[in-house]
């Protein structure tokens, strides 16, 4: 914990509000504490029931007609011996709705994951909603230094943000990719830095057998854990994607069957974009992610019965002139909202994320990436990939778009408190003391709830056009690059038993001497 | 009508996509025809019923204990008439929750609007959703000639863009006050240009009986109709605003009586920012909306039975440092589905606002705004004031925010249409042809759809960032600057009938000559 709130607020009233972020030399910003927040509001529903219905039945006709292939030779016996039609010399797989059905009945509806502190423990299902940061993209740019590829340095950067901030309930796939590290032993720098940077829960790339078990051992080690005490409750993950159209590929399988048999739980997110990679109705789209995500899990599920699962919606339209996927579009929302009726008719937690297709930090960048949050709560979505960050369809991982969606999903967060209407509330007793003539500022009805009534933004400016202008009229992303710098020169670890660090470093140095994970390069 | 769908589409095409938009001499931008959005979600509701009860008896006890000060005498005659109580020498009016309810039962749940061209017709209340334009900003703004005082050129440019754009159903309030015409005939010619250069539904201020008087007769002329034609039915309206807390003053009350006589539509917006002029609870200040705006429609039912009226919500939260309000905060979104739920409740249309604190158009800007409209969407909301070029908590209109906000209206009324999901849509058949190695591209059924299967953007950039980085960086203010430019450039009035014309400036000249409106300067 970086932040202290009491301190914090301290330093806000001390310094008189607006721009204070820009001066300030102490703790930067005053932030929300940590919390995972729970979506009161009932789901937007696009679809009627019946249709619900023929989204399923169109899916599970995709599974007992048409097949998945399963690019795994060891997933295709386990569900040939579960009762799955395969055919030697071929990939593909069908299976019935019976057994499709029977399998999901086992995936639990909600699980924890516990990561090396307890405190910060995700709940995924339900009405909870967690936040991660921006996962994978191949480059990063700020302000200052522009566009590049990605390195170790920005990678390091990027998760002391996702450490700094509440908001960011996980350290999700790498927030970039640090190129300048071989790929052979790139997984062992980067969980090291993301066990000692971060004390969130980590995720593991299912790209290949040695990177998988090292993250599950590296995860064990910083949590202080027997393999007993690891393989006995969730506390990583991993993300999959299906090679859509249709297809499991190898690696990502064998990784989520490793996690499977440990107990840890795999997102499987299909990458059906409508008219590309899927068909160009957003029914059609949702109904091949479904028997795409479907089929995964209930091969998880004959793995290792009960292991939690989540099924991931990044369903989404493309630009049909360039093939460009589009990101935060109506066809977005309404495949995000009607994934998390399907996610509710599975009982399967939803993943979604906080998208967009914009190239900068500009306006377009804002409302892409709000209409996707509109889109994570109205679909009653519960864990949001890609939350802080996201830039460029997914290309790019920017410092200053972090900061403004750190500010977005604060007040998705508040947003997400429960209004209360006591008799306090509704204040008759204040509205007759005020009168005609009065203001509420000064009423005691004001003066017991005003520091805590409204939430206090950290980015936004409220101030009026003057005052922003004589402070030189900064716009957002320039007030956000302040707030990064500011993080980054004060950011502390998280603490870690030294005996541990030194167990991880070993472990790091003794698999970088053994060569990492097999490259052909 | 300025751009046809079917040129904009070839030239959309023959110009290759992104960017066009910038080198553009034909129509403009490829815009969505004229169509009133039906909002078919399912209003997001944070109290539940027992607490929307409590709010409506808060309300009603502030109208029966408290009571609301009425600023014109002919008011307080009507109410007193009615029963309601009152006293000499007071301005006080109580009204009972008996008297209210049965004067709210007479208020209509949805009413149409019809302009001088009946194609532009309102439909309020119901599912129905319409668009206005930025109303009453005192300053405008643009990238090139910056910040300045509102002028009768600016005025009429935005008006040119309220009338170009089909998804800005109405003209509101001035979307910029022209100051450099003299308030005495001000009027006259901010309405003769507004019923020249626009056919959409229009407004009067309810700023003094000569003013209210004038519009209500410019319409009549420009509508071509009949004094009894104009009583017949809807063809303009007036937006009141509380004088918050728990005041109606004089010239909204004499406008709003005047309009209801010739059965013209009222919306009575209370004032009610949380912490300042209502309770700092959002339950409360809720409370204060009601009984402050059902007071106002129960006198107007007493003036006309059955004139139709709706409630507007304009509740939000201030910064409580500095007092300036803010706009599209989580208070500001639960507030407005609050209202929506007492709206319902009611059976009032509900008009709500796009606003935002910002002071540039740049992510704060499009992130507010983005609330604000979620925050309409999910209350349920009729009438959406201020939907494009609002910025600064309405202290300015920007040009390019203006095409900012019509780029995400447009997406508005595509994510508002229904989702389909026959079995046609749901594809199959087209998973079945594609396969596991295809591409959907190039299959019949994205074929027979692509042309019309996604929103296509005139603002948002979908290119990659070497595309986008070649052809200048552009931002999405820059790019609203480009389009701006050429719809002023480009646009032609809408066709007015030669006599209709001559009459309407026969009348200007006629009150000009009278010397307008009586002004104390």
């Amino acid at each position: 914990m970086s932040t202290a709130p009491s301190k914090a607020r301290r330093r806000s009233k001390r310094s008189g509000g607006h721009g204070a972020n820009l001066r300030s030399t102490g703790p930067t910003i005053h932030q929300l504490p940590w919390e995972i927040p729970v979506n009161s509001d009932a789901p937007t529903e696009p679809l009627a029931q019946e249709q619900v219905e023929a989204v399923h039945n169109g899916a599970m006709r995709v599974l007992e007609e048409i097949g998945i292939e399963f690019l795994n030779d060891e997933a295709r016996d386990v569900l040939k011996a579960a009762g799955c039609k395969t055919s030697p010399g071929s990939t593909n797989v069908r299976m019935d709705r019976g057994f499709v059905m029977e399998k999901l009945e086992l995936a639990p509806d909600s699980f924890t994951i516990t990561p090396r502190n307890p405190e910060r423990q995700l709940k995924i299902g339900g009405r909870h909603m967690v936040f991660g940061n921006v996962s994978s993209p191949p480059n990063c740019s700020d302000l200052d230094r522009g566009r590049r590829i990605g390195d170790r340095e920005s990678y390091r950067d990027l998760l002391k943000l996702t450490q700094y901030f509440n908001c960011v309930h996980f350290a999700g796939g790498y927030p970039v990719e640090p190129v300048d590290i071989h790929a052979s032993v790139r997984h062992l720098d980067c969980l090291y830095d993301k066990l000692t940077l971060t004390d969130k829960v980590a995720h593991a790339y299912s790209l290949g057998t040695a990177r998988v078990e090292d993250v599950m051992e590296m995860v064990r080690i910083a949590g202080g854990l027997s393999h007993e005490e690891f393989d006995a409750t969730p506390r990583m993950y991993t993300n999959i994607n299906s090679s859509s159209p249709l297809k499991h590929d190898w690696p990502m399988l064998d990784g989520a069957m490793r996690l499977a048999r440990r107990g840890q739980p795999t997102i499987v997110t299909p990458f059906t974009l409508a008219g590309a990679m899927a068909p160009v109705t957003v029914a059609g789209a949702v109904t091949q992610f479904v028997a795409e995500g479907v089929s995964a899990i209930a091969l998880l599920q004959c793995v290792k019965p009960g292991v939690p699962c989540a099924i991931g919606s990044f369903t989404s339209n493309v630009d049909m002139r360039t093939g460009s996927p589009a990101f935060g579009t109506p066809e977005y929302m309404r495949a995000t909202q009607i994934s998390g009726q399907m996610a509710r008719f599975y009982g399967l937690p939803l993943r979604a994320s906080n998208a967009c297709a914009a190239n900068c930090p500009d306006s377009q960048s804002a409302w892409e990436s709000a209409f996707s949050l509109w889109a994570a709560v109205s679909a009653g979505v519960n864990v949001v990939y890609h939350a802080a960050g996201w830039l460029e369809g997914g290309l790019c991982a920017s410092y200053e778009k972090f900061v403004m969606d750190c500010e977005t999903l604060q007040q998705m967060m508040v947003y997400m408190k429960p209004v209360t209407a006591t008799e306090d509330d509704i204040a008759v007793e204040a509205i007759r003391e005020v009168g005609p003539d009065g203001h509420f500022f000064g009423c005691q009805h004001t003066q017991d709830r005003y520091e805590t009534a409204f939430y206090s933004p950290f980015l936004s400016d409220w101030s009026n056009f003057e005052n922003w202008e004589d402070r030189g009229a900064i716009q957002t992303p320039q007030r956000a690059n302040a707030i990064w710098k500011n993080i980054l020169a004060e950011f502390e670890a998280p603490p870690l038993d030294e005996a541990i660090h030194e167990e991880l470093k070993a472990f790091v140095e003794r698999r970088k001497s053994e060569g990492g994970a097999p490259t052909d390069f």
